[in-house]
């Protein structure tokens, strides 16, 4: 079954509010067997709106708006969906008792405006809003074309998604589902990874393959699109397994496996316990690692050595080192992390120093120059990698660049 | 001056990637005078895009779409555009030198599929993209129609459009604009805030006023809509200043202001120097602080105490203190402030402890409890709060927390 979805409100084409009911509806609707094959947004104007479900429906026969079900002015999505259906507004008894019943919960007067929303199109069924006064609304015809009216409110929408929406689509197209699978690597380079994987997509075929580079590295992901669900699950799974594959030690992961809880479980099996020493990620290499729930009996904590001060002080680098070597380099990354460990007397640690920008590069130590090094008992590595980004972009590279390191260190321990 | 995003990419149809780029086009074409009427999300498949892009050629005459430039066969903007043109792709030499030289720079060998991203529709405009092996692309025909392609990374989108797409687009329509000023709060909570600011919105009509609550604060944005640039600055300013009076110490900055820079600034002022210590938080204070340019000044590093044998055997935390009154306490972080700033030497510090959960909640402490210290020279402040969130909100407000407790600190000592 294939749908469009309709975002409607000025705020989010002037970016004032980032989208997310769109990737909320794609996420849900893809799950349940849906696929949207396209998302419009649109002002609240009324002619930019009636052409926009217009010509969804058109295209696709289904269509889901959210937003501009409230009881103010710039709110018109309403009327506008009742006229595409050539049908009348009517006052709704029941809501409008549920409407007056919630505001004397609340302990206020109902104000006249929200009269309005008890208004629906002749015929269309009421999907019941608990967490806030607009309904949702169903309308369909006889030729089964459907428009799905939900509020712009994230929970309210999701809340009418998932136990009114969800449901009765599912019922419609039993069966079929739109489902993903990734597969996730770090430390090699989309083009080097395309090259190795190969030419796939047509012997995957009817399933997809993208590539979606980041900060985290490159994400594989395949996409099965309206099959029935074993089969999808089972496709995906033998794609997934050739991607894996092709990938070889690059791969870390699936799906939204976080490398960071990766390493915590490699530790976690070998029963050692982890420290830092950061010095341009200045503290968010050790807040990757607890962002992960239950970090704690792994993770000890570490030191931010973000001056020289403390990389010589706490560290124990020799300031020859820095002097000799400068703070970004083998040798005094290589002292970072053999201090730290020493200093916490714990098995793992990692460092990282670099040159996050945006001043501070020289042609020899361009900005993106980062060193990183782990340390597992005695074993030790250090990598150079100069990254691209902007600071954000280069540090965020640091911390997973060295989670990475220290994934591969251990591997090859086994 | 009107246009539309087409934004391509299955995976923001399915809802795995939030499309931030297209809020963050809103925005800034905004400002820039340029309004985008219609935004559409399609699928990495040709037909889809080809006539997305066809469609809002037709309605607007002018198209930004971003994503579909990689190296990768999921890659397939550029022809398509090229096609709705009539033009065929030439390889660009000045591009492939470029790339080899990127590649070159990053010690690596260019895949031969990076090649194709040297191709560019014959007649169009490159527009260098230092931060990714993309450039954009400004295709214009002899009638005045533009379609303007970007990448999807949202890094190399926001430098393309600033430096290359926003200086050519206001050349183009001089005139009115859509223009915002954002008055920024921490502390407070969103309804107590209103009622501090009153009824407002009359008095400042045509502006609007919205209040955006988040992990930093309540943030109030006023925005004027299409009018000449000096009228609409000298109405916002009017009335920024009018809500940075209500909202009163509770103000820290307007617009992009990070309250870490706020806190940096104060503490460069005076000379003195910070130091962190952090528990729940994990380094996220430290990543947070260091994230501001130029922050090495002034931060100088810390400690990441995340199991109490780093509170203790680092941080000089009485065993006894850590027993009686548990991690998360008045008692625990005021020392952890002290002790940092002990070993540190320093003027300033900062120290966190609280519950991050999911799990670890009790009756008394449940999951979103921190404690919060500061301290400047020998003055000391500590604070509690329970805040709501996940785990990611809950840390995050944490650090805001804690920075606020320090810009209060400082600026009641003037």
């Amino acid at each position: 079954m294939k749908l469009e979805v309709v975002t409607i409100g000025s705020e989010l084409l002037l970016g004032q509010v980032v989208d997310t009911n769109a990737a909320e509806l794609g996420r849900a609707l893809a799950a349940a067997g849906a696929e949207v094959v396209r998302h419009v947004t649109v002002a609240d104007r009324p002619e930019a709106i009636r052409a926009a479900v217009a010509e969804s429906l058109e295209r696709t026969g289904f269509v889901i708006t959210t937003g501009g079900l409230g009881p103010t002015r710039d709110d018109m999505t309403k009327p506008l969906v009742a006229a595409i259906f050539g049908k009348p507004l009517r006052l709704d008894a029941a809501v409008l008792r549920s409407l007056e019943e919630r505001f004397r919960r609340l302990g206020r007067p109902m104000p006249a405006v929200n009269r309005t929303q008890a208004e629906v199109p002749e015929g269309a069924t009421v999907l019941p809003n608990p967490r806030g006064t607009a309904p949702g609304l169903w309308v369909e015809d006889a030729a089964g074309r459907v428009v799905v009216m939900l509020p712009g409110v994230p929970s309210e929408m999701r809340g009418l998604l998932a136990e009114q929406v969800l449901p009765r689509i599912a019922q419609r197209s039993p069966g079929t589902v739109v489902r993903s699978r990734t597969v996730r690597t770090a430390g090699v380079a989309e083009s080097a990874l395309a090259e190795r994987v190969g030419a796939i997509e047509e012997d995957i075929a009817p399933l997809t393959l993208a590539y979606l580079p980041s900060a985290d590295g490159v994400d594989l992901r395949v996409t099965a699109w309206g099959l029935r669900e074993a089969e999808a699950d089972r496709r995906l799974s033998a794609v997934a397994t050739q991607l894996r594959a092709r990938a070889g030690a690059d791969a870390y992961g699936e799906d939204g496996t976080d490398l960071a809880a990766v390493v915590l479980d490699q530790l976690r099996a070998r029963g050692a316990r982890l420290v830092v020493a950061e010095s341009c990620t200045g503290g968010l290499l050790g807040g990757r690692i607890t962002a992960v729930p239950g970090a704690s009996d792994v993770f000890i904590g570490g030191i931010v050595a973000y001056d020289n001060v403390v990389k010589s002080g706490t560290l124990d680098v020799s300031p020859e080192l820095l002097e000799r070597h400068g703070a970004v380099s083998e040798q005094v990354v290589s002292a970072m992390a053999q201090g730290v460990q020493r200093q916490f007397a714990v098995d793992a640690a990692l460092a990282i120093t670099g040159i996050a920008g945006p001043s501070g590069g020289t042609a020899e130590k361009p900005v993106g120059t980062v060193w990183m090094a782990a340390r597992l008992g005695k074993e030790a590595r250090a990598l150079k990698r100069v990254v691209p980004g902007d600071r954000g972009e280069i540090r965020a590279r640091a911390a997973q660049g060295a989670l990475d390191l220290l994934r591969r260190l251990i591997a090859d321990q086994r």
